[in-house]
């Protein structure tokens, strides 16, 4: 590919002195159409995303590019190489507990400046100004900190610099034991149906520090700040989590119909020519986050998932049944758990044994069709 | 002890059935002074908290009470057994990261209502409404929750159902590796110099989910509420962390002198009769909270850890050296790491193997004596 | 049923003051049959045979008992509760790294003492003895030791304790993603066909420590001393490791077709009465234990796992490929792993991330059928 | 240095592809002195010897070399950047449980070989051939093995390779908690007073995978082959395990002592020139390592440990006291352990928190002075 390139970033250090790197995939496209970042493995069990970008590059070689693409796998090397046991434990910084994906900036008091300097700009030098202004903050978080930077903050802000660069924004994540669900912002949910997802969690504008948040609360608040001035405004700025299924798991062969799913979405937004890609027909059903449930055991114990991710599982139907060896003969050895309401499974924890308030599911209620 | 009992508060389940449990003891005082809620080892490695409540169980049998003090060592039985290799783990859920002592609770739209309801009621009805408002806030959390409550969540809320019945709270913390050092709220300043602790820090009135923020700030907050109204009402609540050094350590002795300390305050504030408690004589130095500043290490590699707790150690003095070893022969094996104003450390990173951006020291800025 | 009861065994305590206990299961028969102890999850994450225990007595409370038989989930509480992150570390214990299932006891000097005293002795005679003489070996190790014991050989002596009184010794196991296989000691290879699984691993009379060896190895080299003797001995007993597939997974449907597989056994051996189960009809394969290998992974990176388990894969196909982003635009993004004869997988790693060096498959090599 | 030199080399990879390298520093000598091998941080949390090493490189640019000298730092990067939570997990292999200093190789029958073939070959010869087939025994271990080799062999092998080539072989170690102490082989006890250790535990010829055992059992074992044949060689082979105190820990004041004991001995060896480096005067405490006896915790809980290192500790005073708040009120908060005999605390158990059978102290018994 003559439009291909590809860069090693540094982005931490380890006790013996190891470098941490990230390598970086960029395709040039002819600049008519939006540029998009995709990034995978911010999490560090979390590895079907980089498969993906694996079958994306290999596709995106026979396509015909308006925007420039930005392909980022292997996006923490921290959480990526921390085994502990046979597993990868890499959800949260082994040492602070703080969540990988979380750490992401976001300054509100930025939108005020831009507002009070540009009200009457136009929309390009908007776009411009704003995105100057977010990378110069993350830039001095950087670089001109005495007291320095957090392992997980240096990895964001490097990833987010240059995200920020970008139109388009996918973060690819996946569930412990689970379907494909994605993450989108309530004013992008049409965009939703161009993805062969039968899951959409629709999110309001609250910035809590993770990738996708920190592409559209800033785009989205601007946006809404303009309209109270009377103009409205569209910055062209959409950013999803896409959740591939289970984590622990690399399959490239389900990778390519998952690049295949993306590339369809990305066609919809020209950033693709050509017809190749079309979504699927499939019954897409969305909640709202607020609806997106978390059922947390209500005892120990040692769990078999009966709760069928994709089915709508009828209010009183059990979703798990919980063994509980010790009570055998004087108690009860089986403890079915049954939900108030219908609800649809999205994921389960990664193992069957629990403590009293382990994360057991999470579900969609009030669901509705996309 | 005729004043003695004892209680034990089923807290959690683990996968194989085993019940864990919190032991907690109840001394009944004449009931004239203020009550006093004290807990230890909420985070798991922070055991020496348990040595105080033992010596202070010892040396309360010979006080004479005026107020009830309850004391709950051992309060998290999830941390305090999370061994991973020979350390304990117990700073946060293993499973999701969250910070043991982030789990406490408080709605902040409570305080609406005991001012819409209770704006002229005298003080003791405002206390005990207050009181009650916020323990049913918890019940129901705990008990009429068909999602279910996380595995910290439950712990935390067990803890805080007691903890809010009593005037006075100490949360028994210790630091990595740490001198001792006190978290007071701002209006309670003049409460530290009663405890033999050279560092205090002054934190202001933000509820982030801590033990002493869940209990200092609602009353902080209603305390300035009903300012705004133009009463001025001292509801006579204190709450503080009190770090009693280094973590993975028991010292029975020093725990005499820790209880000793601690006692010092409660006789202060009339919890217990005589005069047998004196604070010592010492330098008592003290920060704000935002003056507290987190040093990250600026590279990955072995820390020889120079700054002496409690000691000033002048700009440009070496904090820290750092050993690379891959860099001999051909760079620095040697890095000293300086900061550009005058600090006191107080703790330090419990391990010389850091990644680059690890937590090295925690430093007073901008100190002033009490 | 009247011919059962439970006990609960206490065989530790953790740092809070927890016990650590093992509910354990007996069912009396009429005497006139061989008696048999079941136990699972030694290792923390093979939770899997307590569902099959569960469902072995709700299907032997219809069944009519020749032997006793002693039956004990949860067998290992400090492993079955060790999460770390969202899994459980359950395999070895977290301080020292020593395999949970390697610290049963044999010594083989015993004998000695058996056949200098017991060389014309009847063989219940023997058998009597020289079973008492291991119990007192064990006890001696468990009461009478002054420097103490680990924690792991106090929970394995216990069980030792109890499963010494049996003929017949399942230990219930399983691979961390994985079929279902059996290792039978290479004299009792008649009795695998009576289990319904696939594949079987023949062992040697090598003792290292686990509890299958722990039964079989003392008679087996005791009817080989009597042999050289002249007299050939039967004593009867036979011991199994039944893995009964992945980790981290209970299933109490499979766990039914599981213990109706061992009822198989067991009524074959005359444990129980009746003709209700039957082996299947299936193609047993089998290999001796130098030829179960175990295929290291010659470089780190993401794996894909292709060989399919039960299958026999060909000399040259392809049993893995890793997937190595980092290499993708100057080197090998993919790289295909294939083996020199002809093998069939039996399990593989639980984890698609790998260190150059992890154990990536283990195969049959050198397989014949039973 | 003009005789310095330093090489990279490369051990491992892990999921993201990172290589894990070891630095290699070498001086060459005038060739008229044994050549040394001395390695550190083969496990992870014990990096002291890191900093040894380099004020070691400082001491010795100075110093009249006889032999050549190679330094190995950071001997295992796995094992070294293996952090879980604040603390370094690098005693054994996380995934399999072995301990990264049982991993070395030893094939006994090679003695065989070389008795069999060079019975009356000169002595230079016998260590040269005896060298050579070690060295290719490993070599085919590493380079020709169609199932591969786990991490743990692989980097083992790779330093074995090294150390093989030279005479004498110094592994550098710290214990949890802990005093120095060295390990030495029985026959070269009259070295061990060239150290200024205090404590010295004397090892037979057994060997069970450490480095220093494979240094010196080969050729212990060759020695005693050829007395038998009547023939008294010596191999100036000399091996020792260094504790040099705890782990966790970076003193480069403390690691510049350390270095100077290390040149006390190799200028007694001849390694290098002059009289620089004495012997510090101390009582040298060593036992047999039959007699270095371990004590488990008879009982969960929280330990005050109370054994001094280097003190007599008299038969029936306390070693430890362990705190059991749970059984505060209504039992024994606090256990006293004693031993019946005399013995010399020499290191104890990292953390307060122990479960029942954890490694509580280990001790010298039936000691005696050098």
């Amino acid at each position: 590919m003559s439009n291909f390139s590809k860069q090693v970033l540094t982005v931490g250090e380890m006790a013996s002195g190891v470098s941490l790197t990230i390598p970086v995939y960029r395709l040039t496209g002819s600049g008519e159409g939006p540029s998009v970042y995709i990034q995978a493995n911010i999490h560090g069990a979390e590895v079907q995303g980089n498969a993906v970008i694996y079958q994306l590059l290999e596709l995106l070689q026979k396509s015909n590019l308006n925007g420039n693409i930005t392909l980022v796998p292997y996006a923490n090397p921290v959480g990526c190489n921390h085994k502990n046991g046979e597993y990868t434990l890499g959800r949260f910084d082994p040492i602070t507990g703080v969540n990988w994906n979380r750490m992401y900036h976001f300054d509100e008091t930025l939108i005020e400046q831009v507002i009070n300097k540009h009200s009457d700009s136009d929309i390009d030098t908007i776009k411009t100004e704003f995105k100057q202004l977010m990378l110069n903050d993350i830039d001095n978080k950087l670089d001109h900190n005495n007291y320095g930077l957090t392992t997980g903050r240096r990895i964001a802000y490097r990833l987010q610099q240059m995200a920020l660069q970008h139109d388009i924004v996918l973060d690819l994540h996946t569930g412990p034991i689970s379907s494909k669900h994605l993450y989108c912002a309530e004013y992008a949910q049409q965009s939703a149906s161009y993805f062969n997802i039968e899951h959409t969690i629709l999110i309001p504008n609250d910035f809590a520090g993770a990738l996708d948040e920190a592409t559209f609360c800033p785009w989205w608040t601007l946006t809404e700040k303009f309209a109270e001035l009377g103009r409205e405004l569209n910055f062209g700025k959409e950013s999803f989590t896409v959740e591939l299924g289970s984590q622990e798991l690399i399959n490239l062969d389900e990778a390519l119909i998952d690049a295949q799913s993306i590339l369809s979405y990305l066609q919809h937004k020209d950033v693709i020519n050509g017809s190749d890609y079309q979504p699927a027909e499939m019954t897409r059903y969305a909640c709202y986050l607020k609806d997106y449930k978390v059922y947390y055991s209500p005892m120990g114990g040692m769990v078999d998932y009966l709760g069928e991710f994709g089915q709508i599982l009828k209010q009183g139907e059990p979703l798990a049944r919980i063994l509980r060896m010790d009570n055998y003969g004087d108690g009860d050895a089986l403890h079915y758990l049954t939900l108030d309401e219908d609800v649809i499974p999205v994921l389960h924890f990664a193992s069957a044994s629990v403590n009293q308030g382990t994360e057991l599911y999470k579900v969609f209620t009030n669901y509705f069709t996309l």
